[in-house]
């Protein structure tokens, strides 16, 4: 019950930030799925579990989030920041203009457009289900083939590294969430993250007016998201993140008004701010010089 | 440039939406992507264009989001629902109880699970790319197969419909938008899809005040969804979705308080309100009785 459970496989983002809160004592537990994430600490396999929320391009992941309003009653009890930084590998030995075929997902194919396109022209993709499958492919596969991945992925793998920071993008990062039996104590620097819907539909205003109990006592909004309600058409659940911790006065006293309008209100828990200046610890081992 | 072109393959869900704005006459011009539907219309190739934007259980379609907020300068000119009913299809003669594998898109394979656990425990289940692709797999199999589709993707692949209304869901639908040149004018009942965005971050209140703009003076708030502005971590672009033309006096004016407020606003268009009871005229062909 000391474990922590993460989106695997091994050598996976997820992986990365699951380490910002593990030491090399940690039993560190890779699922196949998110739910299955989730049912690890709920079941007492793990004590903590991780899952992406959020990316930077793409937006918020919908499964986490459809699992944090529907269906779970873990607490987010921390964040961390992901860079997501691409790095070519090989078997060693080879050369980047013998590569015929590159192994990658298709999202970070995606991520990697401009360099396949300068420095890999016409090279065929094959997709592969993740960045950690990927090097395992090229390294089986019989012709000098190369492979998108990360590093730690490509280490597990025993591939070598050819070229590092190939994704277009270098400020591409993910934040990920750390799930909980109870979130984290007041820390004076802290972040409180919630859902709420309406069971009246369409009264004007009353997003609003629920929104104004938090930003008339000046409580920040960070982050605003919606979600369908999986209902009825146009029927939403708002997920808020604010600044402040659930314990604080102001915020439990807008909690306590939320909570009056609202036809659901849940609290998924409250937990340490992260910022930028946390990245250092987030690179799993690698320097992460040059990145914002 | 009188056509519709739409997200292919013909029986697609967008197929049949696009319908409900075309007649006999009218020219269906399938594409393979969503880019390529706004591309179609942008060079004159077709005169709207056919998008999901929101399906009442995954939420909203973040390509078709994005393709709004970054891409293109075409204004909605309207918007339909569709039901999702999925149909289950084999070769003519097929027998229930001796199907050895079933097609589908892996989206639709879940929609049915409840008819597939209860109708063909054990079945195999392969991967379609479309609810369009899957008949003609299942029809081009040695084995005794059957697929998950669409009734009218059926009709063009020449399967029998073997079970009909299968997705555990009956309430499941999709909203479409038309795209075109020029939004619609004022028909007394309509709706305006716009988004914003700050340049400024984090200043407390700023979320909230600008939707006040809207909601106080009675202009309601119909849909409220973020995405993010691909710049920072935390920086979200707001769409809304509000009732009330853009020509509209409190429309016009309201937006004009909010243009003074935000780093960047564009009105995607103001088009006519879609009603549940508009729903018969979106079923394709097919009898809409008994879904909402």
């Amino acid at each position: 019950m000391s474990g922590i459970a993460y989106l695997g496989p091994p050598g996976s983002y997820s992986e990365i930030a699951a380490l910002v809160w593990g030491d090399a004592t940690t039993p560190l537990l890779p699922r196949a799925t998110m739910p299955a994430v989730v049912a690890a600490v709920e079941t007492g396999a793990a004590r903590h579990g991780v899952l992406p929320i959020e990316n930077v391009l793409e937006g918020g992941v919908t499964t986490t989030l459809d699992l944090l309003i529907h269906e779970t009653a873990l607490r987010i009890s921390g964040e961390t920041v992901v860079p997501i930084r691409h790095v070519l590998v090989a078997r060693a030995g080879t050369q980047l203009p013998h590569v015929q075929v590159l192994y990658g997902h298709p999202q970070s194919l995606g991520q990697c457009r401009h360099f396949i396109e300068r420095v890999l022209p016409g090279v065929a993709t094959v997709a592969s289900l993740s960045n950690s499958t990927a090097p395992v492919e090229a390294l089986a596969d019989a012709r000098s083939a190369a492979a998108i991945s990360t590093e730690r992925a490509a280490e597990l793998a025993g591939a070598t590294i050819i070229a590092r920071d190939i994704q277009d993008r270098a400020d591409n990062v993910t934040r990920f969430i750390r799930l909980s039996h109870v979130d984290h104590p007041p820390t004076g620097d802290d972040k409180t993250s919630l859902c709420f819907g309406f069971s009246e539909r369409d009264r004007p205003g009353i997003l609003v007016d629920t929104l104004q109990e938090f930003s008339g006592v000046g409580l920040n909004i960070t982050r605003l998201e919606s979600r369908p309600s999986k209902d009825v058409l146009g029927g939403y659940i708002f997920l808020v993140d604010l600044n402040g911790h659930r314990d604080d006065p102001p915020v439990a006293a807008a909690l306590e008004r939320v909570r009056r309008r609202v036809g659901l209100l849940k609290v998924f828990g409250s937990y340490p701010c992260w910022h930028a200046t946390d990245l250092h610890a987030n690179a799993g081992g690698t320097a992460a010089a040059g990145t914002p």
